[in-house]
């Protein structure tokens, strides 16, 4: 019998979350605090298991717990290991899933952010019933994960799913984090829209997409060029990958009003026609992709 | 037991070819003729059943033998139906599955030839022993198949592995067939490359690929442009699939050895530091691929 009950973390290079979720996403006894994400990786781990033996007490489930955990990539699931996280000191070749299970006491599976909350919102959220479907997370960058023929992919490290490093604009396109002119992230994240949004004027990215859904002209365009870059690499994932839906989160979903109808005519425009039609949807979870996601590693068997 | 042998055929804009192959990938009794591709649909149908018949005519196999069939996609593979194939005319929403079993008199499955050959190069050729490979071919367009965890990649409708149609130069690139600019084959095709040859002054891509390897530098540099144009369509596959292997098939893979030893370091300079390493190799089986390939979707299980 499967267990009823995950404890899921969320290692945010902010915050990290830790709860008790069952197979329906459910999710209960919630604690949240601060990563100590310059202190490095021990102070992090020790993190995790402050929150995690807070559940636990709160909580008093019995029986087998298992944890799962999800991180900012790239990690190699498979052998448990963080393989260079730039927002966390120390998680540079470094065995997270041993030592937060040696931490904690309990079995670990962890598992890259994209392709966790891709997991969260196949089978919780608003990818649910679809075998072939794309989660983009918009925030600070654009990560994702992507489900193809019922089956979370991982590819041969657990990497699958990087996609804000397409080059979308290779010649002369924004600099991204990673040193390259034109990455998707660096042309169409929040932040990248962010920055685009105070220099052409607006006081901050909400500001220019609230006045938009104002119909205020010159954040209308503003809004339709960071559609124009959001659409194209949709585009590419769409081609590659022929997905019966893509699943937009982040903070960027919270202007989905306002996007999403931009969105769609956009990505359609571009693709071959067998390919249109794409349904392209906002999170059902929020912030509660990832936590519901690291959950289901250890609740539902995942096809490998 | 399973089949000793398939009846494949590769069905091409301009040569159609049949052939029985076995699990190993061993061809025989192969037939070759043109591609009626301005005629129609039921005159293309009947030269696949010409064939087809010589094929069976000539070896005497008996036993139940079952036709695999690739053709240029669109096709919805999982129907088997010819969506909109741009090369041959007819080819829109078209039973071709129906069409080759009611004219042939055997069972039919048929595939997108990119996917195809990626099962051709994975089951039989420079694919063999990865979960996580990716094959491209670089002719007059470019398109490919992907193998994740195992498994060959479909999609919604059988249409994954669209690769050509990432868009690498939206502002401002050539104009792709498919209407829109800056798609990856409309800047590293076979056709386009040919295209920037001659623009170049070298009487055409072979001729500037031949002096390149002589190391005249006005060539070398042509050559190296090509590869930049190149790498980007594989960065972008690689952040999305995290791959083992890259398999380079179609006809610009005769120039691997002038082309790989420039693609591999800038497909690397450009990938995260975990990404790194995929290997990049050249197709094994060279115009058979998608023979190859076709024999195998009949020949072995296919899991989806």
């Amino acid at each position: 019998m499967p267990e009823e009950f995950a404890l899921a973390v969320d290692v945010g290079g902010t915050r990290l979350r830790a709860a008790l979720v069952d197979r329906e996403g459910c999710v209960t006894h919630r604690q949240s605090l601060a990563t100590p994400a310059d202190e490095g990786a021990e102070a992090v781990v020790a993190a995790i298991a402050r929150a995690c033996r807070a559940v636990l007490s709160e909580s008093a489930v019995a029986g087998d717990l298992k944890i799962g955990l999800c991180a900012p990539g790239p990690l190699d699931a498979k052998r448990g290991i963080a393989l260079a996280t730039p927002t966390i000191r120390g998680f540079t070749g470094f065995p997270l899933r041993q030592a937060v299970k040696d931490a904690v006491g309990l079995d670990v599976a962890i598992e890259n952010d994209g392709p966790c909350a891709a997991l969260g919102e196949w089978t919780c959220g608003a990818g649910r019933g679809t075998s072939d479907f794309v989660y983009v997370t918009i925030s600070t960058g654009i990560g994702g994960g992507i489900v193809s023929g019922g089956r979370l992919l991982r590819g041969r490290l657990g990497l699958a799913g990087h996609i804000g490093h397409i080059p979308i604009k290779p010649d002369g396109g924004a600099i991204c984090f990673c040193g390259h002119p034109g990455c998707w992230e660096a042309e169409a994240s929040g932040s990248a829209l962010q920055r685009k949004a105070r220099s052409a004027g607006f006081s901050s990215l909400e500001n220019a997409l609230e006045r938009a859904s104002r119909d205020e002209a010159s954040a209308v365009a503003f809004a339709k060029a960071a559609a124009d870059d959001i659409a194209l690499g949709l585009v590419a994932v769409i081609h590659v990958l022929n997905p019966q839906r893509v699943v937009i989160g982040g903070g960027v979903a919270n202007a989905f009003d306002v996007l999403g109808p931009l969105i769609r005519p956009r990505v359609d425009a571009r693709l071959m026609p067998p390919f249109r039609g794409v349904e392209i949807e906002r999170s059902m979870l929020g912030d509660d992709t990832g936590l519901i996601g690291a959950a289901q590693l250890v609740l539902r068997p995942v096809q490998d």
